[in-house]
Order: C-alpha cells, then sequence, then structure tokens
C-alpha cells in the first residue's frame, strides 16, 4: 500500500458515478474550463506582485506555513505549530529547516484523505508543479526537490503564475487603515494584472479591541481626518473609501460574529464613540455600535456604489493559548449559530428595497441556508448570497448549499464563487472544483428532467464566471 | 439558445438516473398515478366554485397576480410589484394591461430555472393548458392567446377543472369571522364537489393586531354571543368550531411564530383577555396568552374531534415598506429559528397522550427535523408531522425531508402531502411532485435492499392517498 | 401482497444503486466483514455473562420489553405500554402472555419500514436466529416458536453469543455507585470474555435529583470515604475512577443536557456542595457546578488517563406521564438545541490542547456537524467525535455524519463505532450496518476521484476497527 503511486486525477473526477449524469457534467465542465477566473474576495498578499522578481520561497514558504488549513489539521493530531515553522508572536525558537517541515506534512499526508485541502493539494502539486507521486513520507524529499527547483523559475514566479492561471480579476482584502502600498505600486508598474483592493474596517470599528485607539490613530493618518467625534470618525471612513475606490475597488468587506443590526441616534452613536475614546467601551454598547455600523456602512454603499459583504458567525481566536502564542488566523476560529431574520430587519427595512444598493451575505451555520439566507435573497433586491464560505467550501459543502439555497432563492440571487484563500497556487484548483460540482449538480438537474440542457449551458456559464462579475459589479 | 423549444417534461422527471431506481420509481408511480387528489390544507378561494359559471379571468390573474412565490422572485431582481398587476392598498397606479405583466414574466422565466415554481408552471402550462413550447420573451403574446382562449371554455372553469384533477377532497383555510358564504351556496347549489372549510381563528387570538377589535366584534356577531371576557370569547369560539364542523370542517388550522405552550389559569386568562378589551394588552402577554390558546384549542379538538394544525417560525411581513403598500401574503413571510421540544412539553404532557387529540406539526426550520419534530412524533401517540412546508414543498425539500424524518418517526407518524396553495390550477403539478419524489425515495429503499417490493407498494399507497386521509380523520 | 415472503437480505444492502460504486463498496466490506467487533460503549447488562448458563428468556425478553427503539414506536400508534408487558413503577398489572405480546409486535411490523430498528430486526432475526420469512401477523406464533427453541440452545446463550458475534472487547455503562458485582464475577469465573466497565457518574453530580442525597450515601459506602464537603466528594470520586480503572475501565461517560462548562473556585464549589447537602440545592446553581463537574472530570481524565466521553442534547423523561407509570429509558427522551463553541471554550482552553487528555463529543443536534463540532474535532488536539449517536445511528444518520464531518475534522479526528444498545443480540446487525455505510461512503469517494483505492482501504480498516481502538487507548 505503501509503494509510490501514480497521482490518481481522473479528467471526470468529483461528477456523479452515474453514467449519464457524468456525460452532460463533462460538457457543461467543457464549456467553461477555458473561462478567466473571477476572483472577486480573497487574502492573498499583493506584496507578491509588487515586485516583478518575486518568488515564493521555499516549498514550505509556499505551501505549509501561510495555510491554516493545513496546520490546523496537522495541529489537531498534536503535532506543534512551532515543528512546522510558524513564527511565535515572542520570536520564540520555530523549526527552521523547512525540508524537515515539509517532512512532517509528507508523513501525515494521509490526514487530509476525503478533505478539500487534499483534493486541492492534489491538483495543484499536479497541475500546477507537475508532481506525479502521491506524496508520503519516503518521497518527501523528492518531491520538494521537484517543487524547489521549479519555484526558482521565471514562470514560475507571481506575475506569471497570475498570466498563466488566467485571473481576470482578484480582489485582496485590506484594512481601512492599509495605506495600500503594494497595490500602488503595481499600477505603476505597468504590469497588467488586474489585482484591486477590498476596503475592510472591521480594526477601526471594533471599540473593545485592545489597540482600537491605535487604529484609529492611523486612520486619522492616513485620512487626514484627525478623529476627535463620532462625525469625524464616519468622514475619515469615508475618505478612505473613496481613497479604495480610487484604486479599483469594487466592494466592502466586513466581519461580524453575529449579523445584528441597529439605528442609533447621531447622539447615540457620538455618546458611545466618546466613551471608547476615553477608553471606557463597554461590550453592549460595542455590540449596539456595531450593529449600527452595518447600517452606517450600508448608507455609505448606496452613496459611492461599493458592493457590501458581510460574514457572520465566526468566534475568533477561540484557542487563547494558540493565539498568545501564534496570534490570529492560526485555524482555531470555530463557527456558532446565527440568526439573520431578526438581526437584519432593521438593515433590510431601511436600505433592502434600494436599487443602488447590494449585500452580499456569507454564513458558518448552515442551517440558516433554508431557513433564512435562501428566503431573504429570494425576496429583497438588494440581497445576494456568497458561495458556501472557510469550512463548507468543499465539495460536500457545496452540494449542500446547491440543495439549500438554489431552489427558494434561484440561481441568479447568488453571487457565483468566491475562493477567499490566502493560499495563491491553489486558486485555480478552487475554481476548478467549483466549476466541476457546479457541472455535476446542473447534470444532475438535466438528467432528472427539471431543467433542459439548452438551460443547462446557461446556468453554468452563470455559475464560472457571470454571476460573480454581475454581483460585484465588476466593470467588463 | 434563445429559439423556441418544445417543452421539456420526460414521463421518468424528478427520478433518480440510476436505470434500476428509476425503473422501481416508475413502476411505484404508474400505481398510483390514478389515485384521486387528497387535499386537506391549502387557501384556494372557495369563491371560485360558488359560480357554476365561474371564470378565472385573464393568464395573470390565473398565473401571477395571486401567486407570491412567483412575485417574489420577480421582485428579488428589482421588478416593482406595481409592473405585475399587483393592487395597492391605497389604489396607487398599478399595471393594467395583463398583456404587459405577462410578458415581464416571460421576460424573466429563466429566473425560476431549477425551483419549485419553475417545474410546476412547466407541468401546468404543459398538462393543463396544452402548451408546447418553453415560455419566453417572443412566444409570451402568443401563450397568452392560447392560455386566454382555453380559459374561455367551459371545460376550464374552475368546477370542471376541479372534476379533471380528479379531487377527492379540498379543504380551505377559513378565519373564524368568516360566515362561509360561498360554502354554503356551494353547498346548496347541489354539485358535489367535495369543498370544505377549515377553522382557522389566528385573528382573534392576537391581541396586538391594531384590528383586533374588529375582528372579536364580528366573532361576537356570528357566534351570537356577546364578548364581554374570557369565557364568552372561549364559547363563542366553541361556537363558530360548532358551525364550522356543520359546514363539513374536518381540521382547524393555528400559525405561531413560536411553538410555545403555556397553561394559565382562568383568572390569568381572564385577567390579560381584559386588558386587552381595554385597549391595553402588551408583548409579553400577549405571548403567554397565544401560548395558552394553543392550549386551550388542543382542549376543543379532544371535546369537537376536529384535527389541530400548528404551523410554526413564520415571521410574517418582514418587509414593512412593502407590507404598507402591498398588504399580507406578498412573499414577505421569512423564516426563523424554532424550538419544539420545550415549547411543547406543557402541551404533550396534557394532551399527547389522549387517544382523541390529534395535532399535525408543520415546521419552516428544517433543523428541527431530526432533532425535535421525528422524535416528537415517534413517540407521542397524538403528534404527526405534516408535510414540507412553503419554502421546503419542493424537490430537494421533500429529499431532506424523506432523508431525516422518516427513519426516526416512520411512515405512518406522518401526514401524507399538503399543497397548501392558493395557486389552484397548479394542485394537479404539486401532488404530482409530491407522488414522483415519494416513488423515487421508495424505490431508493427498495435498490439498497431496506424494504422488498411488497412493501414499497404500500408505502406509496401511504404516500400518495392513505396517510393524508388517515391524518384528517377524512370520512370515506 | 400478505402472503409470506423470504426475508430479503441481498448481499450487497445499503449500497448505492450505481453498479462502479456498489462493486468497489463489496470489496471494501468484504475486506473487514471478518473483523472483530470493537464495542467500547453501550449499555448491555453484564449480569447477561456473570452466569455461563444464563438466558435470555422468551422471545419477548429478548427482543421487545427491554428495547425503547420499538416499544416507542408501538406507543406512538396508540398501542399501551402495559399490553407489550412492559414492568409498572406501581406493580399495576401488564400482560404477562409474551406470545401475546409477540403478536402485537407482528401485527405492526409494518411500522418499522424503512426505520434501521426494522434492518437490524431483519438481520438479528435471520442471521442470528436463521427465521427465513418475514415477519407478519399470521407466521407470528411460528417465528415465536422458532426463536424460543433456539434460545434453549447453549449455543445461544450470552456467552457463546459473545463469541459467536466475535466481539473482541465491549465495554458497558455502570453508576459510580454501581459495586460492579457482575464484572467482578465474571473476571473470577474465568471466561475470556472481554467485558469492562465505564464509569458514569451523572447520579451523583445532578444536585437536584431528588435522591439525590441516597447516591451520594451510596457514593460514600462505596469508596469508604464520608462525603461531607465537596473535596471529600472529589475524593470519592476518584477513588471510585481508580477501581473502576483496576476492573478494566478505559473511559467514562458524562450525560448532560448542555455542553455548558465553568470553571468555579474551590470556594464556590463548596458552598453550592454544601447546600446541596442541606437539601437547598437550586437550579441555577446546579447548572453550574454541572458545568464545573465537567471541567473537573477532565481533570481527572488527565491525571488517570481514562478516555472522557460527553453525550450532549438529550432532554430525559420528557413524557412525565410515562415516567411516572414506567420509569426512565421508555423512548421518552427528546433532543434539544445545542452549542459547543461558546459552552466548552473554558473546558478546551483549559484543557484542550493538553496531550493526555481526549474528551469524545457525542450529539444529538445534526446542525452542529459541520458548524461546530467538527471545526472543533478539526483544530483541538483533545477533541474527536464520536459517531452519530441515537436517532441519527441509522443508514440516513451515518450517511449524513459522513457528508458533514468528514471533510472538516478529517478522519483521524472520529471515533469509529459505537453501537451505544441495550439489545445485545443486535450487536452484529448494528456494526454491520456501520460498515455498510461505511464501505459505501468511502467507495463514493472513489468512484468520484476524491480518494484511490489504496487510500480507501486504509479508510475502511479506520471506520471498521482501528479508530475506535485507537480512540479509547484499547489496549492490543
Amino acid at each position: 500500500m505503501k509503494k509510490s503511486e501514480k497521482w490518481n486525477l481522473p479528467e471526470d473526477r468529483y461528477f456523479d458515478p452515474d453514467p449519464a449524469q457524468r456525460q452532460i457534467a463533462m460538457e457543461l465542465y467543457n464549456s467553461v474550463v477555458h473561462l478567466p477566473i473571477i476572483s472577486p474576495h480573497g487574502h492573498v498578499d499583493p506584496r507578491l506582485f509588487a515586485d516583478e522578481n518575486g518568488s515564493f520561497g521555499t516549498p514550505a514558504d509556499l505551501l505549509i506555513i501561510p495555510d491554516h488549513y493545513i496546520s490546523r489539521m496537522l495541529y489537531s493530531q498534536g503535532i506543534p505549530l512551532e515543528n512546522l515553522g510558524i513564527p511565535r508572536r515572542d520570536g520564540g525558537s520555530v523549526e527552521r529547516d523547512h525540508r524537515k517541515v515539509w517532512q512532517i506534512f509528507a508523513d501525515h499526508f494521509y490526514l487530509f484523505r476525503g478533505t478539500p485541502t487534499g483534493v486541492w493539494l492534489a491538483d495543484e502539486l499536479n497541475s500546477v508543479f507537475g508532481i506525479e507521486e502521491k506524496l508520503n513520507g519516503r518521497n518527501a524529499q523528492s518531491i520538494f526537490d521537484q517543487i524547489e527547483a521549479k519555484l526558482k523559475l521565471p514562470e514560475f514566479r507571481p506575475r506569471a503564475l497570475f498570466k498563466r492561471f488566467n485571473i481576470e480579476i482578484m480582489c485582496t482584502t485590506d484594512a481601512a487603515t492599509d495605506p495600500l502600498i503594494h497595490h500602488l505600486v503595481i499600477k505603476k508598474s505597468g504590469w497588467d494584472g488586474n489585482i484591486r483592493p477590498t476596503f475592510r474596517p472591521d480594526a477601526v470599528v471594533n471599540l473593545l479591541a485592545f489597540d482600537w485607539s491605535h487604529h484609529i490613530n492611523a486612520l486619522s493618518q492616513l485620512s487626514g481626518i484627525t478623529i476627535t467625534s463620532y462625525q469625524t470618525f464616519i468622514h475619515a471612513l469615508e475618505e478612505r473609501r473613496a481613497f479604495f475606490k480610487s484604486m479599483g475597488a469594487v466592494a466592502t468587506d466586513h466581519a461580524s460574529e453575529t449579523a445584528y443590526t441597529l439605528q442609533l441616534s447621531s447622539s447615540e452613536a457620538e455618546a458611545i464613540f466618546q466613551q471608547a475614546l476615553h477608553g471606557k467601551a463597554n461590550l453592549e454598547d460595542t455590540k449596539r455600535f456595531n450593529a449600527h455600523m452595518i447600517m452606517e456602512f450600508a448608507r455609505m454603499s448606496i452613496d459611492d456604489g461599493l458592493v457590501m459583504q458581510l460574514h457572520v458567525g465566526s468566534i475568533r481566536d477561540h484557542n487563547s493559548l494558540l493565539y498568545d502564542r501564534f496570534g490570529p488566523n492560526m485555524g482555531a476560529d470555530i463557527p456558532s449559530q446565527s440568526e439573520f431574520t431578526q438581526n437584519l430587519r432593521p438593515l433590510l427595512n431601511k436600505y433592502g428595497v434600494d436599487s443602488r444598493f447590494r449585500l452580499i451575505l456569507f454564513s458558518l451555520d448552515e442551517s440558516t441556508y433554508s431557513r433564512e439566507l435562501a428566503p431573504l435573497a429570494g425576496h429583497y433586491p438588494a440581497v445576494i448570497l456568497g458561495p458556501p464560505w472557510w469550512f463548507h467550501d468543499s465539495i460536500n459543502g457545496m452540494r449542500r448549499y446547491f440543495d439549500r439555497v438554489m431552489e427558494t432563492a434561484g440561481l441568479h440571487n447568488t453571487a457565483g464563487f468566491n475562493d477567499d484563500t490566502r493560499a495563491f497556487p491553489s486558486i485555480p484548483a478552487r475554481h476548478d472544483l467549483w466549476r466541476r460540482v457546479s457541472a455535476d449538480w446542473i447534470a444532475g438537474l438535466v438528467v432528472r428532467g427539471i431543467v433542459d440542457l439548452g438551460d443547462a449551458h446557461e446556468m453554468i456559464l452563470d455559475m464560472a464566471y457571470r454571476l460573480a462579475k454581475r454581483a460585484y459589479h465588476i466593470p467588463e
């Protein structure tokens, strides 16, 4: 069982075994396989593309150290993050030999059987790097050699891969206080890769964060508006949005534990904000202020036309030991129950019918798909549903989403696909997976006589390309 | 892609593509396809059948204007309801040209791809009206002509279609204060269509509704009992139930945001009721009173034998702008989380084992199916589960219901099918869909060796016909 | 339809109808079908094995009276438990003629169509007792005869069946105050059946239980530590754990309505405990104490190495009429919503990364699978997920679990299978079902190109045998 095996990537992978469905799925998939990638939401570091000679580093730098999908699984089986070369906040010692890191990963590659990370990695190693054997403990170093060699070639620099991946547009996610230096450098470089920022103001909204005043100072400085009040805070945010828009941004992004929305009066908002400026924010006020700011960002979206994304339901940094040692985004964010119907009512009653407003909702609580989200999207003109997010961005996660969302919301109230990834070289694998699972889903409708083949071809075009562009108002 | 296409309604539609399963599904479906329709819960207007020469009006009157499944989807894509000819409360101007309304619908028919409305409409237009081309913007007016012509024929009058549809019994849903004039007219007309009322007292129970006192006055008048107290209120309700029963009713229906039940003492109930009579109802008391009235209606069911239906979890009129302009039932009711285990405990501890009591539960929160509803139905003698409701009355909704409910509840603790529709001509399509999806589900059990073919034939008879009759105590 | 039918147990039952998937499922299943059974959690009465000549009694004693899966379904259709021979607490009259009990069961065997009880029974009657006709009202007495005759044979004594079933290890569930007499007798008898106790302290933790002081007295007596304080209570529990461990226990088991955890200070814990000793426990304190004791039992697990199982979400004895008449475990426990992410945070922040700690979580709320449990298990080293529990221990329940858990948690963060049954002779049927459904799930991954056949063979070995042993630290 442990001898070297050829990598198994059948042409018709992820399709239903029924021959009739599989054949139609293949036909649909082939009709979109060469379309460019639309990546309207993700977390790739724009720095990679600022230097035309930029490099991804070692295979471990590329594939393991920045990818918390991988490190969380190894950690769950008792492997310390230190052994994976992940830097500690306190500068404490971690593994520096990336060949050792790679060996650990290869020794435990069996943990990823049947996981989305497993199928992304197989596709990525095989299609991007030409690896032809399934990774295991024995071939680990040889495969490290092969990837390392590839990464030194010019055609494996970030900009070259961006072109090879046929990415029409890629949006990054950037703090409201990010000066967008790398985006500016890319713009000025004359390189024609279409990379745009997204405005994410969470850090300046969360009044209770220990470094809130630091972020507010940065916001003052970058906006040129000294923040001494709620009003100046709002103006500074509007100023930054205008700057992001001038840099090509099409959207904003907002993460919130809950979907709670609430319209405060100006005087209430001002009072809470003043308390915070004086270091006296409390939990209840902070929740109300956050709920109010979601309303306020919707108002700004109507004014400036940026599409509003709302990601709900992640309890960040659940493992405080890990957070203290390694910081955020280490695979320790855990979803919790979400509620949209009551929480979004104030927002939707105020702005949900405004034709200038677009709200894209993301949920980690799949029980809300058929119960709340699809009915909301199938009614309010402003609301559309983002694709399955994070833990649900998998073959089964997509299938559950199609199953529970599409009948009630209708395809045209959804937003196509987001890869939402930090792992740039996994982008083609992720979009390919979406296109395959979409093609298989639509083929299932055809063989069941629910839609005809003509409709199916329109639907796969929507899923693979058109819906994402329409959802984010991406210019042709 | 946009040329005219023959309507695609394969004989074996909605069945699994596996040839073995499909063949058994076809055999099971064919064994029940000619059975009469049992429609024990729905919202068809009985007025249609009061006049033997009654008509459905134009194709838009028939298919678009009254059907909020259709108008919500168009509205979600930014089409104002005014453009669909839906009357405004303030009498404001709306589109009067039904050909224009129809054209909008046809232009946007692609929105219904893969939705239950899409498959119902395809079946209805094809099977009831003989339309042979898929509807689109170019053939819209020609198809309008065809339907319009059909609707003028005697065989397309409501009573004629009722017979053609082979409806054995159809129950409407009627306010406690409805004088049942149309039911009386039907009864006296000598026409033998079996149409029965259902007693729905929600409007007189909701103490906080702005027109509550109006409904209470109507209840006094119709019952002949002047309501001055909780006791007279109860007597008036009992009187109305007796009248409904004399008109053929077999059931009552109750809608509630939650399943909360609570037994108040007579003095508490009286005190709250008196507050309401004096215009001083408050939210907390209203919730407790509603919870108490569910208990009280159960008590009445035991006394008079009417089956009790409880529909839980819809937040009505979520979009207040729409409600103000167009009123209720415009597609803006959105489900929310539900809880049954704790909420129904008082009711079930008091009446759940009483052999005279039958409670049929409906939920919009599918997470309750396997967690709460199936275990409750699989234990309490009084409880059975209604079919998937509203947004879940679809191919996938039914499959999820079978998946999550049947193993734990057992088929015999379920209530067969309700079409629950306002759209009379969609009734055959909806029952046909249920029968097909049921046949496919049972065929799936056969090919997996879970039940044998003998059992399968019994089960499809149950699903298609017998369970609904048994659940509602419908006389032979 | 009602004539005698041969029992239908196809060799490839429960597999997908697709021929390619079915063939691989069969290959995988055949590779594990002869492996011994690991039964690390269940409720079989050890008394059965204490006497080498022990017997199961009549067919009704064996199959109906102790099995609340069966009695709840009959009860839900209006059959009084008295008619099934289930003893009343008050000694009131119940059916004593087990042939009549059996006849009722057989007359209603159709109720179990498509239920897990139905498939377990079919397998059990056919494979264990050699019954070749499907049970019905007409052959009821003849089948009773056949089973009765078998039960008199030496090879149908409990110890003989234990060997025939090829059970490598079976763990029972035993109160903290159980003297483990039967386990002692088994041990001393020289019989080599590997039956081990499991420490379950719920009764001594629940301060509000009417008989709590009775249990505390028993705990004092058995531990030899007079419980006069929280500290002595803890010592007594540690003493009992040591005794259970000396008797072979590998695990503890804890049932809780919620997953709420909380670290009390010693003084708070002592204060609450003293209140309870004085008969003054209140609900709020009891909840906090229970939350604290989950933390405390985790601490003990780290000290003594016993694996900790936590079963969350069952509302016990929902039907008080039934409870009063027949006591607990009568099929009237109903699940309710559960929350793990917030509730377990204190526990996991304290012990979740400790390599000496193992926590196996069980949930009755399937909406927590993908939302909370799989992300927690896929992150915290201490956490693994138990198999689908109770109502979800069925073909569809297993499929939903595989669908929603495996991609995010990974196979290696799960615990294989528990049969969790009181019904000893159903154990082979339950494990066989798990192995078949597992094989079919993995075969589905193979035919979709998600894993290759080499990985698939490793995975089925994990599912059928290795994961359970590893999860419970079962010695080779």
